[in-house]
């Protein structure tokens, strides 16, 4: 009896253990399946976690050697400490980082050694309220300048650097003697961390800003060429692709990413194509048209997705015109997408948008409605008519990202069509495979609720 | 004739310095313009300034007073370190920077601790390996798991903090044989530092994130409330405010602030209405339905700038419904903006909605075209019969609004109506002053390339 019940209990047992070990194995197959999917996506990723790895590792060697570790002592800490903060995803945000630490942290150690050596004059009563006072006001204007929108967006680690050795060094210095020395070996350190942090980014494959920003803009525009080439196959067809509707929807919150991306790029050497000063802010341009753009195409989805009641003599009518000029509109996005790609100086005018020009026309005849029509319930062909104003308004959004594609060709000196568009066909090459959403993940401070 | 060179020199000297002197003083009236307009817009970023200048002045007085150094020593500086990092504008990302830094540093040191010990084992010559390989190793991983959304979301600082202080204890641990100490010293110290930063952001005049959620959230359907009342207005009398729509493109805007306080708030504990477990993430899907509805009044936009070729007796006949409908649907915006904010469970079917659907029949009806209407061009109707249709969508919208809304508040166990509007105003009060963009640039990492 006992040992019958012992085996009940036993089997139970078991089977509990089993059911919790199926569903604890199904859970590692998941995160294994969304690990492989994030490198895949974008392998940068990985290459990024090996430099990271790397790049501490090297610092960490400060401790393990003597002759390095006597001149810096525990200050090698700082190194550490630095590689981890600094070392970002892009070298932009790398060297944006690396500058503000080091700037900030010059600067905040200068103020602080005045605060200090004012308060030592002060005499040794006086000295702690002094360092105080200077500690508090330091801390509240400078926590109040943050808050400045342009600060905020490329010093904002600068400042709050600059509190904290503002802090550290006019405050260490009531205890510390040796201040001046161990300031020197902070500094020291710091620029070191900022320097192989640097290095290291810039050297082992570089995650450019600059070409990731470049390839996002021209990659929004192709989506939304690849959804209305959709468009005008599918509003013949009646059948509906999520994929399509997807990127264009990606575009609409890709603003986010385009600043940062912005701030980044203007932080980073000429590299590849792009020279120092390359106009990174026309990007930002273009990416707002686009968007603009993306806002016409959404809604245009919402009469794709309406059941057309439009009667079919005026539909068919209709049809015909609206088809052509989502395509033709379709081959122009793609046009400036590779011009843009290629770095080419676009052609004026573009002979897709002359022709959906043309189709417009035709279209604005076919909407003339004659007595021979017979009673019309506007409200049916109301979403006809709207998918119709709706494409003329997309037109004349394209012709706007075309002109500002060629104010950016004339402002970056983009090479003319005679070079030839065969030859050039690296850069349109190298990260067309990133989908908007990994960039997007990539740069952005995320921000998901699961 | 010197004298007169001279002269004439010093008078071009003194226009030079004059002209820059004047320059400079439009420069500083512009900044403190600036300042001005920046603590105006929301006065609680001079109370936050202050605050963190107190924490740091209060962390800083370890310095100063024997007994609490002779305590902690060096490690003091992690208190100051930690309270610059840790506080944050609102109580939900303080606390959540701050128990990440705590957790992160628990868990890192104990691992860091294992691979110190485990490379003593191994013996002189193996350490520095030992070490090495586990710092290369866990950076690596580190890394890569913070390119995971979710965990970038909620938990990027403590796996920063992690590689930091793993990094630190292991590798300092082969210097220092006194680790056990400082370690402890310094663990102290953080959690010190984050106590004190902790405390006066709760505790002075606390900034809740899930406050601005509610109102960021109920502010941006008033916008849009707003904006369809003025259109209501506005497109009989054919003139436009630029205002409105600024206050409807700044919905469009407001999604990543959104998601931001959503994370921050799930963080905070109960506070004024609001229990610890609010359904914080409701809020974002009223939201995501509020940015639906601005898009299709961005679009109605358009119409209204569209100069209207319609032919008079067929706008006539639309324009009173249209009228009366954009009335009736800013009406039920504006009822369940203040529904959402005193917390009272809205009533359904809302009148306001019952009204306009009331007025859409009226439309659809006068939509009609007979023969007697004469020829037509369907493009001078398009923007007419448009603007008839976006409001109709715009009336599904509130209507999905109003259901997320009721949602929330059976979740949230809002009050019912027959508690009375009128007693509960002090929600209302509070936050209503502040505008979106106010709370946009508190809580985000605002991304503006000047």
């Amino acid at each position: 009896m006992a040992d019958e019940k012992n085996e009940g209990v036993l089997a139970r047992w078991g089977e509990g253990l089993k059911a919790k070990s199926s569903s604890l194995k199904a859970k590692v197959v998941e995160l294994l399946r969304k690990t492989k999917k994030l490198a895949k996506d974008d392998p940068r990723r990985i290459v990024h976690s090996f430099k990271v790895g790397l790049a501490i590792t090297l610092v960490s060697l400060f401790y393990y050697f003597e002759p390095l570790y006597d001149g810096l002592g525990a200050s090698a800490m700082w190194a550490v400490l630095t590689v981890v903060v600094v070392f970002e995803f892009s070298v932009g945000a790398t060297l944006g980082r690396g500058l503000n630490r080091v700037l900030a942290t010059s600067l905040a150690a200068s103020l602080g050694f005045g605060a200090h050596f004012l308060a030592d004059l002060a005499g040794d009563k006086a000295q702690p309220v002094i360092l105080s006072l200077s500690v508090f006001f330091f801390a509240t204007i400078t926590t109040f300048i943050r808050f400045f929108p342009r600060i905020k967006a490329r010093y904002d680690y600068g400042f709050l650097i600059f509190i904290l050795t503002f802090c550290l060094v006019s405050v260490s210095g009531y205890r510390d003697d040796e201040i001046l020395q161990v300031a020197y070996r902070r500094a020291l350190t710091i620029l070191l961390g900022t320097f192989i942090a640097i290095l290291i980014c810039l050297f082992i494959c570089p995650v450019w800003a600059g070409d990731d920003l470049h390839s996002l803009v021209s990659n929004n525009i192709q989506l939304l060429a690849n959804f209305l080439q959709g468009f005008g196959v599918q509003y013949s067809n009646e059948s509906k692709e999520d994929e399509l509707l997807e990127g264009c929807k990606s575009v609409l919150t890709s603003r986010q990413t385009e600043e940062s991306l912005v701030n980044f790029a203007r932080w980073e050497p000429r590299h590849g194509p792009f020279k120092f000063r390359h106009p990174w802010k026309q990007y930002q341009k273009i990416g707002s048209l686009t968007r603009q753009c993306a806002y016409r195409l959404e809604s245009l989805n919402n009469y794709l997705v309406t059941e057309t009641q439009t009667p079919l003599h005026i539909r068919d009518r209709l049809m015909k015109s609206c088809s052509k000029m989502s395509i033709e509109s379709s081959n122009a996005l793609e046009d400036i997408a590779s011009d843009l790609r290629t770095m080419t100086q676009p052609t004026f005018p573009n002979p897709h948008i002359e022709k959906s020009k043309a189709a417009m026309k035709d279209l604005k005849a076919a909407l003339k409605i004659g007595p021979g029509d017979g009673d019309i319930d506007l409200l049916e062909i109301v979403p006809i008519a709207t998918v119709a104003s709706l494409l003329i308004d997309t037109i004349s959004c394209i012709e706007k990202i075309a002109e500002s594609v060629g104010e950016l060709g004339s402002l970056a000196n983009f090479k003319c069509v005679e070079a030839g568009k065969s030859s050039d066909l690296e850069l349109e090459q190298e990260h067309q495979k990133l989908p908007t959403s990994a960039i997007v993940n990539d740069h952005c401070h995320v921000v998901i609720v699961d």
